[in-house]
């Protein structure tokens, strides 16, 4: 892998940085707030930025770069697949659950649903990303799917997927703003108290995680190798077993990372222009 | 060109869009508040999301898809890249100007500046925005300036844009989200009085500029074509004149777009990677 060194420092400021902003979160609802509970009241609502933190801007981040791990390069596409899926299918069941927590403490306490822009635009992205998920199971996973459709559609499958991504986040600074400017009632945000400063550094750390997510993803010498896919795709329903992870086209370089022996016969409309 | 009619729908959607925000901007500061002004008061604040969203959202946008546009293939890169550097020249200005309209404002009314996380991401992306012109300029325009390191930057500097983009149009939301909620006081914003939802739509239209140019930026096959790129850096300091829009090297199709005679003495590594 070219730059693997480089790699690795960006996968590691990645996980650091998705894992301070899930900490950040926790102790904002832990610390400053009402902490965590699912009676109605606020304690409920902080379910709502812990879980989208968590589910859908870290492991969502995590799942658009997991074909980029060398380490998975001797593993199965299919394989490789599932855990994209499944990743994206953890990060969609928890944005689902931190709706509901938020839709119930606006039930309860008689706040009415879905007049903010922060609304609009947060529950039109999970909407899409359902859609997306549906639709890239249907194209990328079911083994009836024609290659031609599979190679017309996966531009627009990166695309939609950094974009939702990059609208997550922007809905989540949207969703801090607001709440910062909602409670912060002793002191106002604009007499810039510890919690707006600890939440602004949330914030931050959430923009500088996607910022990194968006280079790994977008860099051409960090894709996952070419390999025989039909061979894959052939084998849904069987099930896998650890030989998805030796794929006997691929071998290990001194460096740790996978490369392709044969690199003719391939999947070339399977990958990604971004 | 590859898929030219569908660029062309594209651009469309992409000034319709762009222009709409730039409407919905000055209609919101005309009809629902106090209009514009430079007094201190909430009429020079105003300039802040006008400006922004003109400079800093519609023209920013347009300067970063300006060398797909196909009937300008037959201009020299050179020219192509005086637009590039002027569009964002007048962006930065535009998003100075509004600045000071936000800090003139704060000032006069005595509330503290810098305090926000809109103002923390949105200051920081006007510096970074002014940090990429200037490198820009000397990496790409000073005709000094190594091939190899215009190779090596030219990834960055795509990406660099392409982020700096997001951010600000992620700025621009949270900038409404605070706006519509400090100043919707007859009817609050929770209650959707008919201005929150008008600036919503113009968030939404926002979103939907964005969206499409980043669909833009990153087709491969919209790029520019290649050219003799040498050829025009040596050109700088000598003016240019109606030449600098015939390129003897690309011929036009008759779709209107131009293409390459000769792809092989080229600036590969000036081109992107996105």
């Amino acid at each position: 892998m070219e730059g693997y060194k480089l790699f690795l420092a960006f996968l590691a400021s990645a996980l650091l940085l998705g894992f301070l902003s899930v900490v950040f979160a926790l102790l904002w609802v832990l610390h400053y707030r009402e902490g965590l509970g699912w009676n109605g009241g606020s304690a409920e609502f902080n379910w709502h930025p812990v879980l989208m933190i968590t589910g859908f801007v870290f492991i969502q981040g995590i799942a658009i770069i997991v074909y980029r791990l060398p380490w998975t390069w001797k593993c199965s596409k299919f394989l490789m697949k599932l855990i994209h899926a499944g990743l994206h299918t953890i990060a969609l069941t928890l944005a689902i659950i931190s709706l509901v927590a938020v839709f119930d403490f606006h039930n309860a306490q008689n706040i009415p649903n879905m007049y903010s822009l922060h609304s609009w635009i947060g529950l039109t992205a999970v909407i899409l990303y359902a859609l997306q998920l549906v639709l890239g199971f249907v194209v990328f996973l079911l083994p009836f799917t024609p290659t031609s459709l599979r190679t017309a559609l996966m531009p627009i499958h990166t695309y939609s997927g950094l974009l939702i991504f990059g609208t997550v986040i922007a809905t989540a600074l949207m969703g801090i703003t607001e709440k910062l400017i909602f409670s912060l009632n002793i002191i106002p945000y604009r007499d810039s108290p510890k919690e707006a400063i600890f939440v602004n550094v949330l914030g931050v750390l959430i923009v500088a995680y996607g910022a990194v997510i968006m280079w790994m993803a977008t860099r051409p010498h960090w894709k996952r190798p070419l390999e025989h896919v039909f061979q894959t795709h052939q084998r849904i329903g069987e099930g896998f077993s650890e030989e998805d992870c030796h794929n006997p086209d691929l071998e290990i370089s001194s460096d740790g990372a996978a490369r392709k022996r044969n690199p003719k016969s391939d999947e070339t409309g399977q990958r990604s222009t971004m």
